[in-house]
């Protein structure tokens, strides 16, 4: 095929270059770099004790590891795409510098349980900075809930008007599903903080190995069980990434409301200039990018999790080279999560309410419409019935385009007669908050009583 | 565009049907019926504590109910589209038997509420019952283990022969995956058992409702503290169906597997008849159906996890219709589920081991090459220097058609005079499985202790 | 375990029950029954022409069929799991009518070739009904367009006031995108319209079939080249989904905007009463259902897209009974498309417009403001400045609480020389409207001229 | 929350860099840069055409960037994050070096419409290269369909021996799959090639533009017709992966049989050693790495489509910044599919084929029972007889642990007195094969007329 050939002269590198390429991983698995060295050091202080390895050659690696750090951390390390992967360039590095110390370091193990250490060691901190992020985004959050716990919003269900909220109740829902993910991350932490070295390539090692020890050195909770599993086990990082996909979409959720609420025929909040940018054509916008980038990257996350999903689909046991394609989702899971997360509650402490649009718009939709029903039925009327009554009462206040608080009193009882001049003390924004005072209900005292236990468990 | 009403022709119903159809949610949720009438009378029976309902209308609701709940369980329940979901059916019974007493069930409370409430009262039962079904799977697996702790087999990283392993320790790889699928559940668990009713629309009620007296007759461990997040969440469908993904996961891995073993390339076991069909048209053969379609069933499993994530995709809150296309996606998870471990468990306890062609199997892929290594390394060579002494070995083996434990030791020698007659020791495929006895190895002794431990946790 | 036990009494069927039930598929696939007697009467007449069929056997396969389908559509026809599928069910019972030449339909084919070939043709014509479905909903959307090509409606970017535009406009944005949807649907439509039939069970087959003539008589475009990928083929199936997932993605962003524009603070439309629902609890309610439900949809069909290619990931060739999963997300993938398609296509002839809502907001956003840099630009500034100018007047007017048309011409002129009187013709929402008239611009002018060149189109 | 403080101290940025790079795109998007000058100097040319542009403002620009082409063809040109995307970075670099002119060359269009237009002529150019890919694959595998047409392989179907089958057969119908991809992305191509540019923001523009001119000089087949649509649709880039997500799959389906062959129980092919690798523990190994990556990587692109379609469901028209998070799925997906196609045509390439051990496995299965099938119908018995006649043949000779071909005549007799001694010409693979002599069967001959037809077409 002769326009083959024309087309190839646009690639810039060889096959051969290609395949090392397709198939090397230093290029993103670099930066287990610390935790690969971490694990190792383990390894080798357990064959040590276990005189598997001397005295001296523990020290050579020991003080060979710590040059290599170093030169990592100050950038000087030469990765190189021939040694394939992080594990392959350090012990290299490692070899050159101590010698035939270097080669004893990789006895009893294997890539496959050194890189599923690796990954654990590294996800289990990534979580532990992910939940106190989670940690101080809720405090923004309850921050906001404070500080408008008496201002009221139209709740709406549908996007129709539903029944008079507090704003600050509403950002108290965040914090609880924000709290819910801090649990699971919490869950999946445990199930990442489990070691598999000790599996070697697939079914253990003939060496007299002590996981215990390298367990405690490395503070996992628990050892694999199974060396065929630790090596093809994958879950955490799915489990991980599930996890991660339901933070994005409750941040997706605030973020479509923000976008809303921002919109001018709302104009509930505002959102500071530096979460915001400019357009190159029409000189009056300001977008928040911020909000609608989070809210496009939720679907990035939920990408990875089926990258994840798939990827793990029908592989036989034990390790498969599919494995290696674990990374990179994993990788930018965890770095989405923790910019948007940064990001957010930066962006929160940066919101600006504006209480009055948000009563107007309150007054807009017959908000009080289920306390005038409430009322009927405390005096006596079945609800479904009472229902019904709001329901003309409702239609006759639309056509005369006014609020049900409008209507005097004449009128209101024309639909019951049960209707007294009280009717009016439910029929206001505020009566229908403050009626609401139920655990989870949207009092302001309420909202200042789940202020109060978050910030405890904010602590 | 006349084309048009030509096509319509084909659909059999009216549009104004169609909306009904389109909106209403009976015909899948009525299989809440049950669970919905459970949150109903803990309803009454609180509203009657609270003093909201009155001791005549607590007994009539609660008789009315056991005639409903009869009825359905019957068979006599006649769902009304027009009624559109299970609740409105039920209540509408309700009042047909008992009157306004019916009418009265509602108050303080909303669908929004009712419906989440329902699908965790359902969803909780569902649990349990995965929890126990994947105990029995297993208990299946574990007996299997038992059974084959001495079966030699080849075990293999990407699909090549890599080092002897036992059949046993094999079976326990799934062991462990499902007791982390276990775990997952028993978490999940606890994030459904909490109740939203309460919640009423969105904002609560102004009716003087208990919610610790309604929760505490429900069983539920706590109790959403906010109305909004209450009608608004989904996480309970998303994290489930997440966690029975990896479960079809892990039953696709090991489908995968029984359908290569059952290969007659590999003939490792059989699969009783009663899992498997014939052809239309050849005569001879036997197909493995059951695990075929657990492997492709994961993807469905899968599917639905993506569809519930787009479903909450960046929904504003509270309560919007789109929450009602949760139901489908779970129910027929918990579905696929529960079939898929049923059937699961009994089918691995009709596996025929065929541990001749194992062996045969572990014999033509050099898999005690690793051993031969670890020989040289306790006499003194590292262990990178002895890797490449074997590679060589390997490769004269190769070519000469034998396995290493067939090399005469006048040409073992050749490649290393480290080597002496105990070489012979470690080259079988029993002296490299009982090599590896450590916490996770291989070794049958391991094998046992682990079938130990988990006979115990399965109890 | 003794548990499982206690357990195992809510499951209502023994084992071997639930084996046939989890790998029949007789439940779901009997819809297919028409198209299966279609292909099978045309392959016994292939059969005959080409010597393997007498003229007896097909005229009483013709007539046993003709009694089937009959039967089947007045629904006397008894479906048996116990003959797992539609295909043995309906050969069976032939067999029961018309004896041994029944038993002969089923030379030189296999139920592989076959049940590719039903779907094939079902799904052909379903795919037909979707094109004649999306062209009655482009109908509806371009009369909306041309009875709202002047009215004037904030055109938003960001959410946030962008330009005026048309809302006939806004509407062919739409017909756009289902036009690429049908182009979608026919490009789809030519592959899924070849021929399997012949490739038997997965070799081809022994006796003299002639392809050709079989493809004839079912009107297939093309025959499936290679027998191996015809029966293993199931890309048909994921185009479809793809393709519906982009409708459906379609159909969500519509449903967004008609949500946000029906919620009171837009109050740009309102959809008829019988698309929208009440509430249990408010009575003021009116929520727009269908385009919630339609959004929450276009997960569903997204899943099923995950799901078909997950099913399909790695699967040796040539059948495997995986792809029996395919039936049912392929089957609710359409019957979702067509419902949608149908109610949605209604549901736009139920809209109303309110175009004093529209106008409002488009002054309440500086929508002009590109116009004023735009006749900066043509007085001679460069582009960059003129945004730079406009920038500024706009927060001018901001802080004053006035649109940029109600700044007196000293004021204006203040911020540039080049403004004169004439700048308040650009001003307004119609200048500013009627100003962008060219092809594709959204001046009314261009609108009706989409208008047009799209009812030929749809004719 | 004081703990938050000290984690924050391992984020090496302060916030407000944070937002920079969270919202800015040029680390991305610069690879566009070709595109975006292309597109920038038609959109020039076309402004001066239509009287907009001056000559000398024009031969400014197009001085100014091929300057800059050159700068960044060299590695000069110094991507700032300040200026966000590679539109702005472009544009001030051309301002810098041509002041005035540069300003003007934005005039009526926005960024909004000009990413559009980049993605669309970069995406263009992919998929043509994508299409010359798959031809140089297809190629690969006509040449070993040509080389081993007459090589008998064990035909599977449930991973059972089914029939027998011609390797070159085989090879064709991974040729089929690759056919319907270049006509998918043939199809996609269409859609992809349309002219956004002119939308402007969203509204289009108050200048004279000439949207023919612009699209005649950037080879676009068709103009978008909708500037709304134009600013807004990210079909095209759906569309793309979905096809990429087929191809995908395909590649992961040969990669599993690539990968059951290559095992040593199989041993039907060997793969090149340059796309293996050993194992740093064990040494025999040699790992068919490309394919297992390809198979793992499938996974990596449906991800992509996945986040694509979550990225645009229920986003409101015209742009919003969601729409950013398209490129880094898209990007990622085109050089997934671009370096795999590549890969696997040279690895095909290095396929090693070894007929006898695919003979041997061919006899392993009573592969030509249904040949035995079919030559008793041919004597008259009816399809579903002879069924049951081989099934009793094929029991019997499992149990003497020999081929159907292996039974003495007088044995075959015994089941049928139809059989005759020609029985044995059909109970030969090489018989099997070539009795399936019509279009699309796997006998030789059929497999030559294929190649021949795939030679032309491939031309």
């Amino acid at each position: 095929m002769s326009g083959q050939k024309t087309w190839s002269g646009r690639f810039n590198e060889p096959v051969s270059e290609l395949v090392k390429k397709y198939t090397g991983s230093v290029d993103f698995d670099q930066r287990l770099a610390k935790w690969d060295i971490q694990g190792s050091l383990a390894h080798a202080d357990m064959l040590h004790q276990a005189g598997v390895l001397s005295e001296q050659d523990l020290a050579a690696i020991q003080n060979g590891m710590a040059e290599i750090l170093a030169d990592i951390e100050a950038g000087r390390m030469a990765w190189s795409l021939d040694l394939e992967d992080v594990h392959m360039n350090i012990e290299r590095r490692l070899t050159d510098k101590i010698g035939d110390a270097g080669k004893r370091l990789h006895t009893g193990r294997s890539r496959n349980d050194q890189v599923a250490t690796d990954i654990r060691l590294w996800l289990r901190d990534q979580i532990s900075g992910i939940q106190h992020l989670i940690r101080d985004l809720q405090s923004a959050l309850v921050d906001l809930a404070e500080q408008n716990a008496e201002v009221v919003m139209p709740g709406f269900t549908h996007l129709q008007v539903a029944q008079p909220v507090s704003f600050g109740h509403h950002m108290l829902a965040y914090v609880e599903m924000l709290g819910r993910d801090f649990e699971r991350m919490a869950d999946c932490r445990k199930r990442v903080n489990r070691m598999p070295l000790g599996a070697a390539a697939l079914a253990g090692t003939t060496y007299p190995i002590r996981r215990e020890t390298t367990a405690a050195l490395l503070g996992f909770e628990q050892i694999c069980q199974n060396s065929l599993d630790a090596v093809s086990d994958r879950d955490f990082a799915v489990e991980f990434t599930a996890a991660a996909s339901l933070v994005m979409v409750h941040l997706s959720r605030l973020s479509e409301e923000l976008i809303v609420w921002m919109s001018p025929r709302f104009g509930f909040i505002d959102i500071a200039d530096r979460f915001c940018t400019g357009s190159s054509i029409m000189p009056q916008k300001k977008n928040p990018d911020v909000p609608e980038l989070v809210r496009g990257k939720s679907g990035r996350v939920i990408g990875h999790l089926t990258a994840l999903l798939m990827l793990m689909k029908a592989q036989p046991l034990a390790y498969n080279k599919d494995n290696q394609e674990d990374k990179e989702p994993l990788f930018d899971t965890v770095d989405t999560l923790i910019d948007t997360l940064r990001i957010y509650a930066d962006m929160m402490r940066g919101v600006t309410v504006k209480p009055e649009n948000m009563r107007a718009a309150v007054m807009q939709g017959f908000a009080t419409a289920t306390d005038l029903a409430d009322y009927l039925v405390k005096k006596g009327m079945p609800f479904r019935d009472s229902h019904e009554v709001v329901a003309l009462a409702v239609r006759h206040a639309d056509q005369a385009g006014v609020d049900l608080s409008d209507l005097p009193i004449g009128v209101l009882r024309g639909f019951s007669d049960l209707i007294a001049e009280d009717v009016y003390d439910v029929l206001t924004p505020e009566g229908s908050l403050n009626a609401r005072n139920h655990l989870g209900g949207t009092a302001p005292e309420q909202v200042r009583f789940q202020v109060q236990r978050w910030r405890k468990l904010l602590v």
